[in-house]
């Protein structure tokens, strides 16, 4: 089996999150795409971050270069953001013919080219799933699944912080300044929140996304950008009135030879599923002129989503290095999950929905009542219509949570009753 | 550049749709993957199908041995459905060394264990993504976006027949044999769809997931499956009161060592983001134990987007078999999709919301529309709300269609105009 290592550079949320994923799942790893996938080293100058981890204490090192001038490292792995040195990092690593993995979108944002450039140049890999919508395979799916597509247009919420913000708001018609307050409070704002809010981290997620579906180098200043620190709540309320919702809204749209792209609060349909996506989530929609639209929708944020499409990256490149002859097909069905079999039917434990058909004369809701006491069946709400002339009398209940071969029991005994005109009707409820 | 040679067998709805994308997308395909993707051979019984389609007659074959056993053939695309005779053709390419690629639910799903066994056994690769979801990318998602993770569960509506039916049934209350003839004048149910509506090709395709997300070879017999068939309107209506719509929903969710795996019509919350998936549409809900939940929503069936999930199989697999220095990165923006820059702001053409601020006199609206009328800012809808004593009087409205230069140059005026207390409020509208 091909042994792939890897080297991290910076110890933060992010990395934490990486080095979780890369200790904790080795086996699913290699069960899935049959390669060994080795960390052999982090590096980060502050090496106390490591809250509640247990990493070797061999793996660690504030020395960067070890990472970068060490010929068994393959992969390398850099989650320290900002402009520099990342770049600097990240072009050395390059020009010693390490493939990179890179969550860094303000540098992808707006040094991109100097680094695409020179991974090709030096015939090395370069994954950044990680760098637009978090846990979303934005990238991915851009990159390869909409290959032959021309893109038309790509719209979505990139940054989880407005949103938030700007749920907030709408939701309790609070202001802008005590919406942000409770997102520092919770934890979601940065304690300097300007790059989210101002759309700036928007404009640098759009600029990828540009590159990619567009193949266009655009320039960060060509990208119209407002955020949303004037947002007044009160139009966020005309707004509501009027059957839209205020999102922060990154878009690009073809428009022949020009691209029109630009970042800013937008009212959007109450009925287009974005103007429903709350909180912290993003949610991209890219369309194709082969494939129509398609929504991808997630979490935007957090160590361990992100650090989820960080070793996605990883996997990727490890086996672009490898044989495919000597990787193991992922989608045979011999990997290790801990599941043994399908469950029964009779076994599931959820809510129903019921409807009776019965005679309507007294004591019906008790004969119906009684056998689905008797049978651990407990009623959330009941609706007894009232009957048309000559026809049954329908009564509608939901269920609390109920075992199924249970209640399929107390329907056999209560469509035996002489009241009840037609077989029961039950549908399930999803939780 | 390498040339990676393909040959379809079964030139209807689908195959019509590769062979479209393979012919008109040839330079994005080889700017984007560095490689020449060439069709060589399309194999069908019946040749008369290509209507509108200019395909070169040395392309068409009746002889399904041609493209077998042509030795120049790397890919084959298998795209006749059903078990036989697909279920021999791909073993047989497969025997002979070939990759191939399927949009085959019912045969993956009935006899996929051995389909994948061969593959694995004759090192050949296999491609399905156009299996499940048509143009949405859950199979790439699920392979490699997810690869470092536990799947918790996944859930989505998974067939646009049904989903088309229900939704149909919940907005004008009609019955399902109402709905069901609807859908077959326009096309969109089959002449035959009792697949589609007793959930069995749903069933299919949850197989296939689960096979995928949870290691195990599911038998079909093992899936709980009901259809939308016994649907009562009226039960559709009492769940919309109570806040949820129904839906044919495919389930697997793990459960301690068993696997909770069902199809059936299912009471979902209206603020879950699948009740509002309409029509045709299909989506699915993934929950892995890092990335957490995503959606991914779009177009499931339809020649193209098919075609385009076909297509992105082909490019993976023949960048797999390929040497990775020598493909291009695709993620270079040196590819052309004609478009050469970013457009400026002010050439932006859409509606606008405007929240004027101004004290409450005489002429204050005509002073301002006519303003707008001179700009050629044309009015969609004006709310003037009462004033709140001592506030200037709020004066909202939504524009048609507009040109952002002349809209600001109006603004511009208006906020200058003597009755005019504050700046104009301005956001954009999302067409």
């Amino acid at each position: 089996m091909k042994t792939v290592n890897v080297g991290i550079i910076g110890f933060g949320t992010v990395g934490r999150g990486v080095v979780k994923i890369l200790l904790s799942k080795k086996k699913l790893l290699k069960q899935r795409s049959g390669l060994s996938i080795n960390l052999v080293k982090i590096a980060d100058k502050n090496l106390r971050q490591r809250k509640g981890m247990r990493v070797p204490g061999k793996l660690l090192t504030k020395n960067i270069d070890s990472i970068l001038k060490d010929r068994n490292i393959d992969i390398v792995v850099e989650l320290i953001g900002g402009i520099h040195p990342a770049k600097e990092i990240i072009l050395k690593a390059i020009t010693l013919g390490k493939h990179v993995v890179t969550a860094n979108k303000a540098l992808l944002a707006e040094d991109g080219e100097k680094i695409f450039m020179a991974a090709s140049r030096f015939r090395t890999l370069l994954g950044f799933e990680a760098s637009v919508g978090g846990g979303i395979p934005v990238i991915n799916v851009l990159r390869n699944s909409f290959i032959a597509n021309d893109i038309e247009v790509i719209y979505g919420i990139l940054n989880g912080t407005s949103n938030f913000i700007l749920s907030k708001m709408s939701d309790e018609c609070c202001s802008f300044r005590q919406a942000l307050a409770d997102a520092k409070a919770r934890g979601i704002a940065e304690r300097n929140p300007k790059l989210d809010i101002s759309g700036v981290d928007s404009c640098h997620k759009i600029a990828i996304l540009v590159r990619l579906g567009f193949g266009l180098n655009i320039k960060l200043k060509d990208i119209h950008t407002e955020g949303i620190e004037e947002l007044d709540p009160v139009d966020i309320q005309y707004a509501k009135n009027w059957g839209y919702a205020v999102k922060l809204l990154a878009i690009a749209r073809k428009s022949g030879q020009k691209l029109d792209v630009r970042v800013h609060p937008t009212l959007i349909s109450l009925k287009n599923i974005l103007a429903n996506v709350k909180f912290e989530d993003n949610a991209i929609f890219i369309k194709g002129d082969m494939a129509g639209g398609s929504l991808l929708y997630g979490k935007g944020a957090g160590s361990l989503p992100a650090a989820s499409s960080v070793v996605s990256d990883i996997v990727e490149i490890a086996k672009g290095i490898s044989d495919f002859k000597k990787a193991k097909d992922f989608f045979r069905s011999d990997f290790d999950t801990g599941i043994k079999r399908a469950r029964e039917i009779s076994e599931l434990f959820t809510r129903y929905y019921l409807r009776f058909s019965a005679i309507d004369k007294p004591g019906v809701l008790a004969g119906i009542s009684s056998i689905l006491a008797r049978n651990k069946i407990s009623i959330a709400t009941v609706t007894q219509k009232e009957k048309k002339a000559g026809q049954p009398v329908p009564i509608v209940m939901l269920t609390h949570q109920a075992n199924e071969g249970k209640l399929n029991k107390a329907l056999e005994e209560i469509d035996k009753l002489n009241f009840i005109t037609k077989k029961t009707v039950k549908l399930r409820i999803m939780r």
